[in-house]
């Protein structure tokens, strides 16, 4: 078995995703180490054993030993840190992300890449509200998704080793995208949604409306509570594909509008059905 | 106590909010009629101990014997109804509604009823995504907010009756606003959140994406499962409310994509700073 040679573990970016892989690999008996160059993260991590070992620099014999590397940085930095560090890397080495957009990430980091170590990019559609390994739990995989996006350049080995990770980490269900539908998938169903929950927070000064509001809007705006430096990042790596979900919405919101000011009844009444009969299909899993 | 005189309340319009202001006002032992043309909601509602008394046709003695009346009819035929039959009212009687829309509906009521009876407005923000008195419950009250909606037409004997209306069928917060203000508030925070959602579901084939779907997307389509029917009326007598308030939503939006189109991160990073902010307010409650 493959995994019981990668026993060396190596997290690099040791926040809430990055603890909670730590926290999931640990408990299946791994042993982690972590790099993060926020000090008081690596200590409060050693402290309640999120990790077996930590620094706030790159301690370079643990990279060395490290037989597998899960990078949860922002995207902006973790091309930066692989081409300052990969000349450390073990030969051999599988490294994987949980980068929350893909095209303009695996084709870079896959092109600087050491020949004799080998990156397959990872989506853990996992989260919280919270941030930092404070709040790092890796129950929050259990029901989320997990997309292994592999490129030309992996071979069957990886994407079987990136498998089998969402699989003992306990992910509810396992996929496999490319990298181009990846990232029209998240820019509907994740990047649109959040987009939307803050225009209908910012669009007029709504908070006499406080006392008023009922579940439905709650729902639509819980999400309007965002990490803007992580999100525009996000956002900004993802543009054309989120530009064109977006237009696609503005367009059918658009039709809506015009419809009502019609006062086309069937018109709005065939959108209700075609929508309720499509949710129905998301309520059943 | 103005209730105790009111011991015979006729309930017309027997579904959902019908069901449930029964059940409400049963158990608070008061005598409760009913009249909906569907005679299986009749019978259902007989045979469950919801109302004391029902018919699937206007029964003249149960009108003439009613000492408060709650209207729970679609807007349409609400107006008609009280056309047809307010010649059996009772002097001094008391009526209030549970419309989800209000200025086209509390002026016409007003302008044609006797001048021996008062109607008073009312919104219960509550509800469930299934239909019928089948389904009535008098606990979702409970977390919602119930909206007395007066004019100048009413004395302050209706009001006060109005609200402990709501009061003893246990809402949580009660709130008085004109219809002006009440249809402006309903189609933020009500519809144009429904509109929204039934567009994600329609602006796109989605059904394949229903593997990745997380809890955002979910959250925000819950309620794109939606009765065409009410919905399209309520949008249609609301229409101008609705409008000016989908404008100034596609306007936002429209704005937050021309930031990302222009790579504006700071401007990005503003709006999400602020709905976040805003957001904050919305969760204390």
């Amino acid at each position: 078995m493959e995994w019981i040679s990668r026993k060396n573990i190596l997290i690099v970016g040791l926040g809430l995703m990055g603890g909670s892989y730590a926290r999931g690999l640990k408990r299946l008996g791994f042993h982690v180490s972590a790099i993060d160059r926020d000090p008081e993260a690596i200590r409060w991590a050693l402290e309640h054993d999120v990790i077996d070992r930590g620094y706030d620099h790159v301690d370079e014999t643990t990279v060395r030993d490290a037989d597998a590397a899960i990078f949860a940085l922002y995207p902006g930095v973790f091309l930066e840190w692989v081409r300052d560090w990969q000349h450390l890397f073990k030969p051999g080495l599988m490294m994987t992300d949980v980068t929350g957009v893909k095209s303009c990430v695996v084709y870079d980091i896959q092109a600087e890449l050491r020949d004799d170590v080998e990156f397959i990019a990872a989506h853990p559609m996992a989260g919280r509200e919270v941030y930092g390994v404070q709040n790092s739990d890796e129950r929050i995989f259990r029901d989320a998704n997990y997309i292994v996006v592999p490129t030309e350049k992996n071979t069957p080995e990886a994407i079987e080793w990136c498998r089998s990770l969402g699989r003992i980490l306990g992910f509810r269900h396992i996929a496999e995208l490319t990298p181009e539908q990846h990232d029209e998938m998240i820019g509907f169903v994740s990047q649109l949604t959040h987009v939307i929950a803050v225009s209908l927070m910012t669009c007029s000064d709504n908070t006499h409306l406080v006392d008023y509001t009922g579940d439905s809007f709650r729902d639509l705006t819980r999400i309007a509570r965002i990490n803007d430096a992580m999100w525009s990042e996000l956002f900004l790596m993802n543009r054309e594909p989120l530009l064109r979900q977006m237009d696609v919405f503005l367009a059918e919101l658009g039709r809506f509008r015009d419809m009502l000011a019609a006062g086309d009844r069937e018109g709005m009444r065939e959108k209700m059905r075609l929508s309720t009969q499509r949710r129905a299909l998301f309520d059943k899993k």
